[in-house]
Order: C-alpha cells, then structure tokens, then sequence
C-alpha cells in the first residue's frame, strides 16, 4: 500500500513537492484499478482523478495525458516522450541514434528487464496497450525526425520502433547471449548507426 | 480433430508421402499436447512420438528434432531452419539481408499475422519457448555468418535477431502503421541494409 495523504487538500496544493507526489502516487494507483476494470478506452480522466480523490487537472500536471499516465502506470515505461526529448535535444544531429540506444538501455536496464517484459506481455495481450506503445514512438520520434529535417516521419518512426522494441525484446525479454549482458557501450557502437539510418539515411 | 489412418501401419511405411503427412499431423498433436503437459524439458521425443502412436524416428524424419517439432507445433512457425538455409543459399553474401529480410516477411505475410502472436506470448510467457526461439536464430544465422566469413558471430546472430523480432512485434503484434502495412519491397529496402550491416558490416 502507498503512503497517501489527505488527496482534497493535496489537490488544493497544486505543484508543491511533497503533497505532489502523494498525488502522483495515488493517481498511479486508481489509474491501475481504472484501466483494469474498464479498458483503455473506457477509462476517463475524470474517473481516475475522483478514485484518486484529486482534481483531473493533475494528471496533466503529472502525466501530460492520459496515454502519459497508461504509459507510467500500466506499461511501466520509465520515461514519459517529453520528458526523453528534453534529455536528448543536446548534441549534433548525427548522433541522434547514439543517444537514443544510450538513453533507452540505460533506462530499461536500471528500470530492470522487468519492466519490458510486463509492456510486451500488455502488447501482446492488449490492443490498447499497443495504441499507446505506438503513441509514444509518434509522439517521440516526430519531434526526434522533424527536428533533423527528416522525410517519411511516419515509416521512419515505425522503423525506429522495430529496432528499439526488438532489441528490448531480445536483451529482456527472450535474453538471448551475449546481447543480454552486452556492456551497453559495444550496444550503443553495434545498433546506433542502424538507428541513424533509420532517423536520417536513405531508406533506398 | 486431424485425419490420422492407423498410426502402427503408418510407422512401418516410413517415407510414404501420403501417410506420412498424417503421421506429421498426429505428431504436431501429440506434440502440442505433450509440451503443454510437462513443459519443454520435461517432453520427451519418445513420449511425443508414443502419444502419436509412431516410430520417434518419425520426429527427425518430418521436425529434424525436438526444437523443430516445437517450432512448428507451439510456436507455430512457418519454417525450420534448415529449410530455410537451402532457400537463401543463391545469391551474392552482400545481399544475405535482402534475401531474409524478403524471405520473412514473405512468409509471415502468408502464414497471417496470428503467427507471429502467437511466437510473442509464447516468449513473453514462457522461457523454454524464449530457448527455442533462440535456437532456431542461433542454427540459422550460424550457417549465414559463417557462410560469409563474418567475426562475432554471437553478437551477430543476436543483434539480426533484434531486427527481426522487432520488425515482426511492429508489423504483427503491435501493427503501427505505415510498417504493419508497408509493401514487402519497400520495407526490404529500407531494412535489409541494417541487417546486411549486422551480418558483415562494422561494428563500431
């Protein structure tokens, strides 16, 4: 059980730090019953804010949206697009594949490979769940590609996504040897320049 | 329920064609229903083949082995790979990843989408089909680097594994589209140079 405490007045106390992540905590919570009980679709803002005993307007404090809040709570993923896109904006274009591979194996691994496998079991198991994994790749990767100029945003998000879920799949979930335990630089060298291809080369 | 004449009679006739297919048939039954019995390492082939009511010889007759009678009967995929070593020997080693990627893709197409799920919540869900699948890329892409010459063959085999695993969970399981939808020849175009990469390129 989390540690929440009174959610009317932490909702009042919109963006102070403390009370504030009782209400994430809380909203992660009802977000999980939520979503359980009435799908995807069927789950509405509103009705995760009032089982949370917050105003709604917190989840997009917290969360940005509801696939944001899907994303944290039920994929587990580590890291919400806009957040990803802040960390990797700095550096040359060019190198945008290396960090991409850098940033998403460093998150997964210290996440645990856990937390991948319980998003390909969603995905396999729930069209939801894959509407959400691709509305994260869309939403990230179109800022990634129209940030570089890139043609074909739509295929080239599509293909970024095979070699980033396949080498998920691959190190945490199937942990084939040696790419399960490969130290994540040799990754970074072996599988960035496919990713840079993807991002920027011609796609023939 | 199968067709299957009368399995004794069957066994005697070994390499008949038409009452081999059914002797093919009663062992990926026998099969299904003996791995999900006592797991993968728990089935044996001589108990398979005595559920079936035919010779174990049958099993490396009509699968090669035990990893090939569960590759088709479990996991449901829609080759072996020895098989499909003899359809990718013709042709120049700079175009090894046109020729998968093609052959894949083509087969998959054609095998249904369901195919593929099905090999997904299968590794999601259980780590011995999580060691087959790892077999059948191990055989596989042995053969090809070796073929070709190449170094690092584990890594190798592990990062082409990556690629097509993803390729297939975009196009199959998580369906994002343009990918789930893309004509063959212009996915092979834009993938197969990634996995020539990974099969005799650098890495970095």
């Amino acid at each position: 059980m989390s540690t929440t405490g009174n959610p009317e007045t932490t909702a009042r106390r919109r963006g102070r730090r403390p009370a504030g992540q009782d209400t994430r905590t809380a909203l992660i919570d009802a977000a999980r019953a939520v979503f359980a009980e009435n799908g995807y679709d069927g789950a509405t803002v509103r009705a995760i804010a009032t089982r949370a005993g917050v105003d709604a307007a917190m989840v997009n404090h917290w969360f940005g949206s509801k696939e944001g809040l899907f994303a944290r709570a039920v994929l587990e993923l580590p890291f919400d697009p806009h957040e990803l896109m802040e960390t990797l904006r700095d550096g040359p274009d060019e190198e945008f594949g290396e960090r991409i591979v850098r940033t998403f194996l460093t998150r997964w691994d210290s996440a645990g490979g856990g937390v991948f496998v319980a998003l390909i079991r969603s995905v396999a198991g729930h069209e939801q769940a894959g509407h959400v994994l691709r509305d994260f790749f869309q939403n990230f990767f179109q800022h990634v590609l129209a940030s570089v100029g890139s043609d074909q945003i739509p295929l080239r998000t599509t293909l970024c996504a095979s070699q980033l879920v396949g080498m998920g799949m691959i190190r945490y979930v199937a942990k084939f040897e040696p790419l399960a335990t490969t130290e994540i630089e040799t990754l970074v060298a072996a599988v960035a320049p496919n990713v840079q291809r993807y991002i920027s080369g011609d796609l023939g």
